[in-house]
């Protein structure tokens, strides 16, 4: 895959347990009324604009059905597509493109959803530094395809999981006494090759964080007037966060105050699904 | 679960690989900052109106990670839910309730804003006959959950994968020859426990579906106008369901052509999540 | 595979899970004996007459152990063959086809026992126009396969599991109250894409399921005279299922009440396996 | 288990598989038709006489699905059983009961099958020393509990796979040149954990086999008076299988041969369903 | 686990598999040996000096096996143990122990083994700041454990995977051109979340990684004398991490180079087991 | 695999699993930084004598990475191997090497380990007829590799897993009586094919298992002395195996006591890593 993060080898097992999701005891309909030697010319059409993603997803959940399938490509992963364009000619046995035709759309047009939304977010940001990016919610079982869909989108994708970064939170905070606890009691426990993020919500708590020397500090729900002052303070010395209350109409606003990085689930949660066809 | 449709260990074998894929090598925030023993009391709210979906997934989440968990649940699933109710109060190991939040919510925002769509289309419909159902466009490996929310949110199921009803399409009519043939050689090879579907485009693709004495006849893309006067010509021969466009607008127009079932993507491919939260 | 239900990577893992329960450490005797560039030429004969099913699991089993298999066929699933027969010729690496012997000839008896003893069933039927059909009384773990065997040998499938039609049995009666309560309530929440079954033993009984209107009525462990009236009764509206005490004898008395299916679990249960073997 | 070779959790995961396979996407029957918390009462008993085999697995087939199981067991693997006898008494979620019968008795009425057939051919075989062995002729993905059903039918366990015994066939002495060679081979690489059984089918292999002091050799398809010269010449050098159409009429013949083992695929492939039934 | 970085129910995963690994189809040496309902009494002893780690994984070993089963542990994981300590005693389950007491004792013993390996290299540090760090030279499939057990043994750990950390190579600067080039295409891609590690071979390659501003130096196979040069011009710009030929012996001559962390596969590739026993 | 007692597909699934465990989200290092389409030439070289193991291990890593991938191999699995030696020349996609380098190095260079202190301990002994032989003490979930290993050095193994050869121990000794009851009562219930070993200390306890007409008596810490005395009881009616203190230094004067079998668990527990590397 062009930009994939992950081995083919994962991808082909996400995609047969979705199949086996789908496909139950058999695909009754099409067994029944399909000749097994049949081959059949289906052309992939998008009928939105949107960021394409998923294409090579496709090309594997047919090829998974059968050996005899060709997928020839117009656009690949992270190209806009507008209306009308066809994006692929899959042509080959007939039985394996009709019943392997939902789980195909399944991904395709929920990862181009996710791309074209998170697009809108990095573009609205026009030509300010900051760098849209994703959370840890995600529908579970399908993270890794759709932080493939963020960062296809353009958005630079936030930590994987809960062991590749640490991210102190209030709970975090009332437990270790105070930011500064915190912060020294990780320091002693982690490992030099990871990073520790503080969700700050005051300038006071952006102070004491930055006092403990953390990598990233998190400005957490604060309006944009506020978050300029933090950055003010912060300068180099960390890396800045905005997150919370993010939309595509006032990222820009956020932008400007001149933070690094703005984080939003929106990209994932609130991305519909983008709308392409199979047609035969 | 109070509505369940699957066993509790199918539901936690989901859950196990949720939170694997979210812990990784494990929560190094929580693990390094709060103490083995140390209990915390989290309470359940609610942002957003809605319907309530995932409140038992939410406790095995957490009962997954640790014995010592409580939860006292206010609210069930398929409950009304208003901004600002608690849901529910869990009680117990602090490094398992902070590992765990962000994998039960995944679970409950999601799902909760799937039902919650869905009972928007099926109250839409008001006092018509008609039902509103889903379909097979679900996220590839969470379609048990997202059907269970559907059928949580007030409609009902269609086929839940390709081997438990028959559904003819217009690539099926193709390899067939005509609908008569495509209905005769699936009724020749078919179980007597299962169905058969048609989708039809035009009143003459009803007619000859109707005469092939399917079970289901399903109107695609057709206007209300048009939906009528199949509705009168198939009367009581066959289930008739509508698809194609639906959307919480135009329902009603729809049901009160007379159909009996309104099948839409819709309900799980657009809905938003649920804002619900955790505050300790 | 000619007339499979399942796409080839589900029989794969069934037949990899197989493997691995042979093979354990390792085939010992022949990893020792047999050099590892050696290639063999092994015919399968049958011994018995009966029904083929499963030469293409043959073929999938040596191909998984080895890259170096070639396979050629002379019958395919469905056919009849003779004592004596040659059903395949096949050549390549000599290790993997002593290693895969068993477990091929595991499946290939087997179903094709199974295949043969259905046969025997839908040919007693002679001209009537009832079908022979299967239950979900099979093998933990082996139902896809011995569906697949009941198919090929000319019965028509029953549900596949307990998700894919409703069967209303007399403990189910009894919670709901009545036939009438149970059917209405099912009526209410099952997907308009599933039918309702209802086990009746009495002419009273039918008469209610036939009022309720469910879609099949089974006559349980009625005998013919009571069959012959309940056929009758039921006309064209509903399927009539007979069930209870079939055997290869009586076969064609239950068919000649004009009833439209006989399930029997004797099809798989009682079946033995057919006599093939694999000479080198 | 009373008897038996795996530890609990092994059995449970065949179980689990066991019970996706017949649940699918839910019992639907049950779930719309039996309140969550209803209770039942379920009595199984056996219409027909043989040994019992499953019992154990059947109270975890129902324990997986509820918590609220509790069983009342009358007899216990290995025991004889007469029609009419009541196993054992099943109380408990009536959910969990009726989803899980026909799983329960899909497990116990084969395995109950298999031990009765078992019995039968070391019953037939009276007072002499010879014990019944199977074969690795099983049901795919079944093995386990198939031996399992063979041991408590009274029979001793052949080898359980390819790894545990050498045996060296026909195909097997051609490579190796001689039956002398291939023991020695055999010898040269093999664990001195493990033994080396030769298949011989004339007095000359015996012979050959005898000298190279191989620990078992199976007197393959020989008729009884061949056998008792084999037996003869083998005297106490090594362990005597009889193997080749055996029969519960002609074992007791062949037992008398004075071998100390005759093997057979007819315990396990031949055998019926024991009809046991669960009345609520 | 007192200091487990990972949920029980990943560990139980674990153990399950290895359990199966060892007991095949079934104990038969304890199955027929030990009446089912015996219990026994064993203290685990260690007949070595050392560290201890899997004390709470040995307990998962024996509880996986049978619910009788009582643990008092005397020491916990990270504890330092001498020749002749108890470290807990285990009542219960004849069998269990029995049949679990091989799997058990290969966890406990190969973790305290690398614990203990670990412990020493720490300590031989003395009193400079620098810390013992692993690497990804693990035994495939058991690095959760191994690394598990480097932290008990009281070093800090390294990146986990791929994912959690950039590190560049030889050949990845080779791929990018230069240092430089490598660390801005990292910058413009990667998570803010995830750190940047450059490998260095000169002074020259410390220079250009110090002006490319990646987080962490590591001085790759470095005498003490270069270290020390590197140290210097280093300063706080950047984490140093010592590699290469790493011993016991001059690691305490490479801390006293100002280095802040000293990788090396030695602790867990070089360890050997601790001598840990059960005795009954 | 030359060598190989292992199907492909099951060496596969465990480097694939082996390869999740190390990739995790993916390789950022190397996916940013290394075009998807560039091939590399790696050579694969030992810096250490030894005997090699694993490099068709190594060669399937990559082929599971990437179908672009050729392996030219200069030595094969048994083969001795200098410091300096080219093992191999792996060409190919550059993605697929870097990332699978570390999990390839992984296997070969802990197999080899194996397989050179394996052959140090069999060399030792000389000209004597003894065999060194491992034991069950292996990495958990590793065993089928490092059983491998053991193998490939010189040595044969001893039994695989609990379930193919029984062993008595002092505790199953305890519970059944006496040596001469426990062996009876396996003798009652094991297969035929299968082998009974009796661990000794004392000569009593030696000719009680002589009498009792065991396969193997393991002569347990015994000295070389009393080892004597036992091989001259036992002569040829058992197999001899000593155990427990081998080393490299004392195995030629066990061996001299004419033992036939030495088994030790330091061939794996003791092995060190041999420092193979991946030069591109």
């Amino acid at each position: 895959m062009q930009n994939a993060l992950l081995p083919q080898f994962i991808i082909e097992e996400h995609i047969k347990n979705a199949l086996k999701e789908d496909i139950g005891f058999g695909d009754i309909t099409t067994d029944f009324l399909v000749p097994e030697n049949k081959t059949v010319k289906a052309v992939m059409n998008t009928r939105e604009d949107g960021i394409l993603c998923g294409i090579d997803i496709v090309e594997t959940v047919f090829k998974t059905l059968s050996g005899e399938i060709n997928v020839k490509k117009f656009y690949h992963d992270g190209d806009k597509i507008n209306k009308g364009d066809t994006i692929a000619i899959i042509e080959g046995n007939a039985r394996a493109i009709l019943t392997g035709e939902r789980t195909a759309l399944n991904y395709i047009q929920r990862l181009s959803g996710i791309a074209t939304e998170t697009y809108k977010y990095q573009k609205a940001i026009g030509n300010n530094k900051a760098r849209v990016t994703d959370t840890r919610k995600t529908t579970p079982g399908f993270r890794i395809f759709e932080k493939y869909a963020v960062y296809t989108g353009g958005a630079r994708l936030h930590r994987f999981n809960l062991s590749d970064c640490v991210m102190i939170k209030d709970n975090h905070i009332a437990f270790a006494g105070s930011i500064k606890n915190a912060v020294e009691t990780i320091r002693k426990n982690l490992s030099h090759a990871h990073k520790t993020e503080v969700e700050c919500e005051t300038i006071e708590q952006v102070k004491e964080a930055l006092e403990a020397k953390c990598d990233i500090i998190m400005l957490d729900n604060m309006n944009c007037e506020l978050m300029k002052q933090c950055v003010t303070i912060i300068g180099n010395n960390a890396i800045i966060e905005a997150s919370g209350n993010v939309t595509a109409e006032n990222i820009e606003n956020i932008a400007r105050t001149g933070v690094d990085v703005i984080s939003t689930s929106a990209i994932v949660a609130k991305a519909k699904t983008l709308d392409i066809a199979l047609d035969m």
